[in-house]
């Protein structure tokens, strides 16, 4: 049995639609948008309707097929130059999401590779494989950490989680929650799952308690500041928490607020896991102090979300979007490829890393 | 030079009316209220227009002041009479507040004492000093606290305080925030302040950055998420929190989320400081472990000041207002007779614990 009925970017029956989960509506509303024209792509993109870096790249892939399959060129050269005039445009839509770009270059790269051999019919054949690819390996991956994840499991047991590293973040079962999500397609009923609200933007409570909530999982919401006496009471066995970057030594960028988490896992004898793909795992950082978080506005804190100002007009804030765990606080890395064990360098070499992708934010 | 200009809850010039802040405009709006019937003064106590335990109790002496003066009778047994029925009217505005309580017996009490050798007017005088002591005995524990918890500050360091236990909470000054008070009277510009925000009923983002600003210290405003980095970046060189109750061997119940601020401080090996009035510290509580921890609406997490709902229809949220600190996480309690130092037990006893004062909530 599926727990997820929810689809976060699939291409439609007829494969001329993208159609997405309108992320922005929830937790109030679910809409499907279906999306053809790459204008509206591009925009869904832009405004988080699709977020999560792996979700965007399948998105993205899907919207440059569509883009290609209404050029009506018949030209080979004519209908590559489209289609890179297509990819830079909705390679525009967020200018620092990875994930974006290496999905649409795959696709042009796919292309290019047709272009002396085949016809423009089966190039755009071609790259209906290829978007059809990308979203297959993603979920290939999340089924695999989700394995993985599941075996660290026993029944009963209660899970932290923070951010949202969910079904709605990549093209299904997330990375975080996949290993919740594979317990309840075995039919266990007694995971009690925990979700950190995850403040500025709140994807915990917005997100991560929807998505839970939709699949049946038994879903508490706290506020982030909640997590120790959570703890303190007994009532968190494991943290499964996403990530943004892994260098090579296994510090690990996430979510602001992740790296507290970790402290209080270790001050009360929780075993805290990081859940990341392989494409995370970036083994040309040497630690966490080589990457720059993000400082985004200030409004996101003092006015985001509010009915009236929560906040003293000018009062100095600070909003750092990301911080650093050190390697030092995490039990274990779940990889599609294995999990790796302090230390963790080592732990990489052994699974292969270096790997083939780039780090993806 | 007094940085405070703000009032918590005085009497008028005439002393006729009791004027307070009305704190559920902070911060868009400095709003003072001039309240002179008893059921104003109830309904701003109900409605948390004054809140914090030190203020409540100076307001309900104030209000039942007022109260008493409006009584027309010279029969001294109608007089007493007509006191304990507006006692126990004000004393209903919010049942759980144990320093509310505590003034209004203080108040009648004196009033009772006067039965026999004092007139009515003689009585409405008694009545009018005992309200302006609780509030000159408030200031006075508070000054005590501030002077003690300055000796610990070095010129240009960072204070990490969460909730408010500042001049909005108590007659003037607060506890946690009186040793920054101190200093900024002494001429110290270069003490830099982060206030966590407080989730979820956000009374460090409300009240306190708002009042810090408004004395002009160099406040910063973080989600609570945030701590952890700004501790890990090296901004934070002392934490000081306030407190609703300290238990004989130094656990301490504060606003939900003090004991995560503790885990962190003793991770990053920063002092972790409580500023606890003697009234707080409750001998007759052996530990935390005998402190029940009220647990409050969900929709302060889900709904409460959002311009829409912010977390899925019907999904579970544990809401649990205070936490406790175990004293093993605690560097000193700074009471007004002293600071405390580990072991608590035998430093309360040294400071002449237990005292004369009921717990207050």
């Amino acid at each position: 049995m599926d727990p997820l009925t929810l689809e976060t970017a699939v291409l439609s029956q007829d494969k001329r639609a993208l159609v997405i989960l309108d992320q922005t509506r929830l937790p109030g509303e679910i809409q499907y948008l279906t999306l053809t024209r790459e204008e509206e792509i591009w925009e869904a993109i832009r405004s988080l309707r699709v977020r999560g870096a792996p979700a965007i790249g399948v998105a993205a892939a899907y919207g440059l097929y569509l883009a290609a399959i209404q050029e009506e060129t018949e030209d080979t050269v004519a209908f590559l130059d489209a289609l890179r005039r297509h990819r830079d445009y909705l390679n525009s839509a967020r200018p620092t999401a990875v994930n974006l770009s290496w999905a649409l270059n795959r696709m042009t790269a796919a292309a290019q590779a047709g272009r002396d051999s085949l016809t423009v019919p089966q190039i755009k054949e071609r790259l209906l494989e290829e978007a059809e690819s990308i979203r297959q390996e993603d979920i290939a991956i999340s089924r695999a950490i989700g394995a993985l994840g599941f075996s660290l499991l026993r029944p009963g047991d209660g899970i932290l989680t923070h951010c949202n590293a969910g079904t709605l973040a990549t093209a299904k079962y997330g990375t975080a929650l996949a290993p919740i999500y594979t317990a309840l397609e075995k039919g266990w009923q007694d995971l009690r799952i925990y979700c950190d609200e995850t403040r500025p933007l709140l994807q915990g409570a917005r997100l991560t308690a929807f998505e839970l909530q939709a699949a049946g999982a038994d879903t508490t919401l706290i506020c982030d500041n909640m997590a120790s006496i959570t703890m303190q009471r007994g009532k968190i066995n494991l943290v499964f928490v996403g990530c943004d970057r892994v260098a090579a030594n296994g510090d690990t960028a996430n979510k602001i607020g992740t790296s507290g988490v970790a402290i209080l896992a270790r001050h009360y004898g929780i075993p805290f896991y990081v859940c990341a793909p392989s494409s995370t795992i970036d083994m040309d950082t040497p630690s966490g102090e080589e990457i720059v978080i993000e400082e985004r506005p200030p409004q996101e804190v003092t006015e985001l979300w509010y009915a009236h100002r929560m906040a003293p007009a000018g009062v100095k804030v600070e909003n750092p979007a990301f911080d650093v765990t050190p390697h030092t606080l995490i039990t274990g890395i779940i990889t599609e490829r294995g999990i790796a064990y302090p230390p963790f360098d080592r732990a990489f070499a052994r699974l292969g890393f270096p790997g083939k992708e780039a780090a993806c934010v």
